[in-house]
């Protein structure tokens, strides 16, 4: 199949339709491509004793405008994260529980936690918008690891165990495995740790009925623009005229594309001319974080009898991030969380069976014997997903951002960068990728 | 076309034609796959006034047996590098030149750089050959960059700027790019420090009549086994009875196959089934350096005569590390030399021209205004090599060694890996690639 239309979009994510949709309601035709089987990339739906879930991303916070606004443009509402209750963390071997935002660390711990995230917020506040690799300090903050600016910078046991708690939970990476300008320059996106981290006022305030991943379901529904699935983009060639897609699908022709795909994919496309030295240099060092999303079922949320809301941290068990998952109506109970960082990448590699073994035996730890008995599982491995090749988000290591950064949205001729990893504001997050491909979108409107 | 062998071989550099050579002479069926217009990978063959050169890779030095075996097989002789006279320090705008192997740098830098690089060759020797992830304090050294060590570790301004320079010249990386364990496993593969950029007793002692790229040629040449060109492997899947490449010269069918490339080209080839999830992880964390090596011709080599070796290294310009590359009998003078890590991806996005000027600028700062008269001008930007993606070597941020380097000899079914990369010894040397051609060939030939 040779189609022409003004704007093959490489990838039906959030970024890639939305890129779609902009393109269509100013009269340009569109083709997207997909290699899944499904639309929705890194948003993805399922079920679990009866229930829809989200395998994929799934909240959202004060401030993601774009995505609160596409929901409500597409009729799906949303619902709080059910907060009360007491959060249980899981430190040093002993379980505790506590109200509020502020995690039970010892007294020392707290005080120097609240200093470095205000020193995280101040720094991150230095970052130029749509250049951090310019800010003043930006060749010192890439020169070193996250963890070597803890290990410097952070004293006591507790600040130190909650920092890379943190960073597992927000990269799905160790903090030895982030720059720390890359660090900051999330944080700036994200509205600061407290935001990232958070549930009331934060990133994962509240969800969406049907799940998230019927935002780009009825976003796909809505185009008039073919979606063509199962038709990964295998070689893009550019002539001056127009782009050309091979897919498995075919052959697409247009004037220009948009490859809406994180950067460790794009990397995989064979592209004729090559892409500038530069382009492909950050290509190769965008790797995605790792990270398996579990769900588990109970006939009723009985935390929430004993007064617990479900949420769990630990820094012992590699299921280490739990949220309460039960429908408001309490017809059964559900717990989500996730297993990410150097965990995602050991239990990827181990039996379904030994998986879940661990991340029931963590359940009990935290919410009690009744935890040991659940009624349905169901695990998400997004490192062995080929077309995302890992999760939530592409990271960099040091000497990245500052020696290749500059790329991140750099047209190369008729090719457009979306994707949530090229986006200045929520980058990571659904907002982000929506942002990406309106702006991708854009810079294409403006060339007529 | 499809031919069903025993195995293929995917890559013609010197571990896929050595792995082919392996397996032949034990009675094997191979085919080489390739996807250049020519054998070699990083070896290949250029021409300066007349004269034939190495735009790859071209030194050899002692205790590289398998290389120096190989070229004595194949009828391949080796000569001294040019090592008379006078090196130049460009140091802190300054020149100095200086006899031996001392750079002339402040006393106080000298004794540190003895200290710091005597501690580098012990910290390197601690590690265990064939899995220094597993070293007593990996998960410490792979938690830092380089740059952070030296910033720690090193006080003088004269042994960080020579730290810093060797790491651009061995990596063709900055020090913030690289693990200080993958820093080490590198001294330990290739001897330590004074080995890996010394001339006389070192990594650069000899050279190839004929050139290096004539060891890959004659290899080729001796095979009886097809070598097909132009055959970029773009998937490749494997069933319990074997394993099929799909290249743009048709579909390959093999009992097994070694993919002799970097793992960020292999990190481009589509698996099907695909890779464990921890392999691609580390295909995704494997960059190549970034090095533009550039040849300068002159009517005869006037440095000589100035009582110059013809070697400089400076800390201010781009075109930073020089040798001397004329022929026995002075019929013509060459200067061979490298632009590399941040340098060489600023310099590949500028014009020939200017590039060639900086270089030009350069060498008169190194050997005097008589430089500035070239007859010849030769360059070979690596880091625009689509099937390279960059050179010498691809290397390792932190946290990658210690999360995924264990998957880095890892055989996936009856796939098998190789290229330097792989290597336990010499590895990011030629060296290196025909020991991990002999491996991958022996990990087949066991299997009957």
């Amino acid at each position: 199949m040779v189609a022409k239309v003004d704007v093959i979009v490489v990838g039906a994510g959030l970024a890639g339709l939305k890129a779609a949709q902009e393109l269509e309601a100013r009269g340009r035709s569109v083709i997207v491509i997909e290699a899944r089987d499904r639309v929705g990339g890194r948003t993805m739906p399922g079920m679990i004793a009866g229930e829809v879930i989200d395998r994929g991303g799934q909240w959202v916070g004060p401030g993601q405008q774009l995505l609160l606004g596409e929901a409500a443009r597409l009729g799906i509402e949303t619902y709080a994260q059910y907060d009360k209750g007491n959060q249980v963390l899981h430190y040093d071997g002993t379980r505790r529980t506590y109200s509020g935002d502020t995690p039970k660390l010892p007294l020392l711990s707290l005080l120097e936690l609240d200093r470095v995230v205000k020193r995280w917020n101040r720094e991150a506040a230095t970052l130029p918008m749509d250049a951090p690799w310019t800010a003043l300090k930006a060749l010192d903050w890439d020169a070193q690891t996250l963890e070597s600016w803890i290990l410097r910078n952070i004293r006591t046991k507790g600040a130190r165990t909650f920092a890379r708690l943190v960073t597992r939970a927000v990269f799905c990476a160790e903090p030895q495995q982030i720059s720390y300008l890359f660090f900051l320059e999330y944080l700036r996106s994200g509205h600061g740790v407290e935001h990232l981290i958070g549930v009331k006022g934060g990133a994962q305030e509240a969800k969406f009925r049907g799940g998230a991943h019927s935002i780009s379901r009825r976003l796909a529904d809505s185009l008039k623009s073919p979606i063509v699935l199962e038709a990964p983009a295998r070689a893009i060639a550019q002539t001056d005229e127009g782009v050309s897609v091979r897919t498995d699908k075919g052959t697409f022709e247009a004037s220009h594309a948009i490859i809406a795909v994180p950067p460790a994919l794009a990397s995989r496309i064979h592209f004729d001319a090559p892409l500038p030295a530069k382009h492909d240099g950050l290509f190769q060092r965008m790797p995605m974080g790792s990270v398996i999303k579990v769900h588990v079922a109970y006939a009723e949320p009985f935390w929430r009898k004993a007064g617990l809301s479900g949420q769990a941290a630990s820094d012992g068990h590699a299921f280490n991030v739990v949220f309460d998952q039960s429908p408001d109506d309490e017809r059964v109970g559900i717990l989500v969380g996730f297993i990410d960082g150097a965990h995602a990448i050991e239990m990827s590699a181990m039996g379904d069976n030994a998986r879940r073994q661990h991340v029931i035996a963590a359940l009990v730890d935290y919410f009690g014997p009744k935890a040991a008995e659940p009624i349905d599982y169901v695990d998400q491995d997004w490192t062995a997903e080929e077309w995302s090749r890992g999760c939530y988000v592409g990271h960099m290591a040091p000497g990245v951002m500052t020696l290749f950064g500059d790329q991140i949205r750099e047209p190369v001729g008729r090719l457009h960068w979306a994707g949530t990893e090229t986006a200045t504001e929520w980058a990571g997050y659904m907002d982000g990728a929506l942002q990406s491909g309106i702006r991708a979108a854009g810079e294409i409107l403006i060339r007529r």
